[in-house]
């Protein structure tokens, strides 16, 4: 039983180079369709509730408020929750269901380019399914990539989950509005990050009053 | 590029069969290993930061005052964090790295069990690596599976995932206590639950009132 097991976990390692090598070579294709058609992206990564398609919402209006015109790529494993949720919010969306697996992938968000009329958006947000860990491994071609934790799922997020952190060009730590009433340690939160990343700094956001929005906006557009 | 990754997706599927096929084989093993020891055993699974661990030393004090003999498994996929938090709240604890997994698998625990005295445990939590998605295909050969989430992350989590749901014994809804400060309908959660596995109820838990504690450890010991 363990032998053949173990024969199974080499397989599955070889398999697994295969595809990272694959999704590397396809998300460099959406990166240049994107680029081709003037579109800026951004892959929004982070846990199952931390608020996500809370703050894309706000981001959205945000841009939208400056002339941008706007998409959204609702990335889950079921359902149209979040696709809703866009739609209801006056934000353009697309919802792209992953049907089991953990993550999107760069051949998914291929398929979902080729629905939508690039030549029509000026930014887009791809909201990857939430958690820490798949997502990590299957860059999706988008110019920059976000994780958002939030401050109500404790101090140890950054120190358990390293590679998505050092992987993602920024990471937002949201519902601030909420650290007061929870024993968490922000700084050890902050201190764990600028380990891991060599000196950046962790962006604390709150959807409800509005806290570190703008930053995280231009950030977008710089 | 398009036909190279469908050609992927074929392999990656059947591969996914048989590793599948396996866990189970290797879970019926684990199963009745722990049985033959007299071992009650849990597999904790839920979101990242909805307080597995939390929940987890509460019950263990629960069940150590009645004179049972505890340990707990501390699945993650990097550090000792969770493994710290045990040893330091006097509960016996080992700790389980899957390097990049985003779930513990049969054969882990399987080896896992390999190194502890089960003679000497009555009761074992396994806590599993968080997040909604993975885990739910990777049955150990624990007696009960629970799935822990939080009143902090949005009541759209059952809709979400219903495979962890389906697939477990239980949901508990964490953090209850926070819900008055959140846009939270708890009666939505409920009532998905409630649909998703045919009328069960969704249990409502606060770690930090102590409320629900009680009837989910009479849940295990049942």
């Amino acid at each position: 039983m363990r032998k053949s097991a173990s024969v199974h976990k080499i397989t599955h390692i070889s398999m697994e180079t295969d595809v990272l090598a694959e999704n590397r070579h396809l998300a460099e294709h959406n990166h240049e369709k994107l680029k081709g058609s003037g579109v800026r992206s951004v892959d929004v990564m982070g846990t199952t509730g931390a608020g996500k398609t809370a703050i894309i919402i706000r981001l959205s209006r945000f841009l939208m408020d400056r002339g941008l015109r706007v998409a959204v790529i609702a990335g889950d494993v079921a359902g149209q929750d979040d696709y809703e949720r866009f739609q209801a919010a006056g934000v353009r969306a697309f919802n792209l269901s992953t049907g089991k697996e953990c993550h999107l992938d760069a051949h998914l968000l291929d398929h979902a380019l080729d629905d939508i009329d690039l030549a029509g958006i000026d930014f887009l947000f791809v909201e990857n399914v939430g958690n820490l860990v798949c997502p990590a491994d299957f860059p999706l071609g988008t110019d920059r990539r976000l994780v958002v934790i939030s401050a109500t799922e404790g101090d140890d997020m950054v120190r358990k989950h390293p590679m998505i952190f050092q992987g993602a060009d920024l990471a937002v730590l949201n519902k601030m509005d909420l650290a007061p009433y929870m024993e968490v340690d922000v700084g050890r939160l902050r201190e764990d990050y600028r380990g891991l990343t060599g000196g950046k700094e962790l962006l604390p956001v709150s959807v409800r009053s509005g806290e570190g929005l703008e930053e995280l906006a231009e950030f977008l557009l710089s």
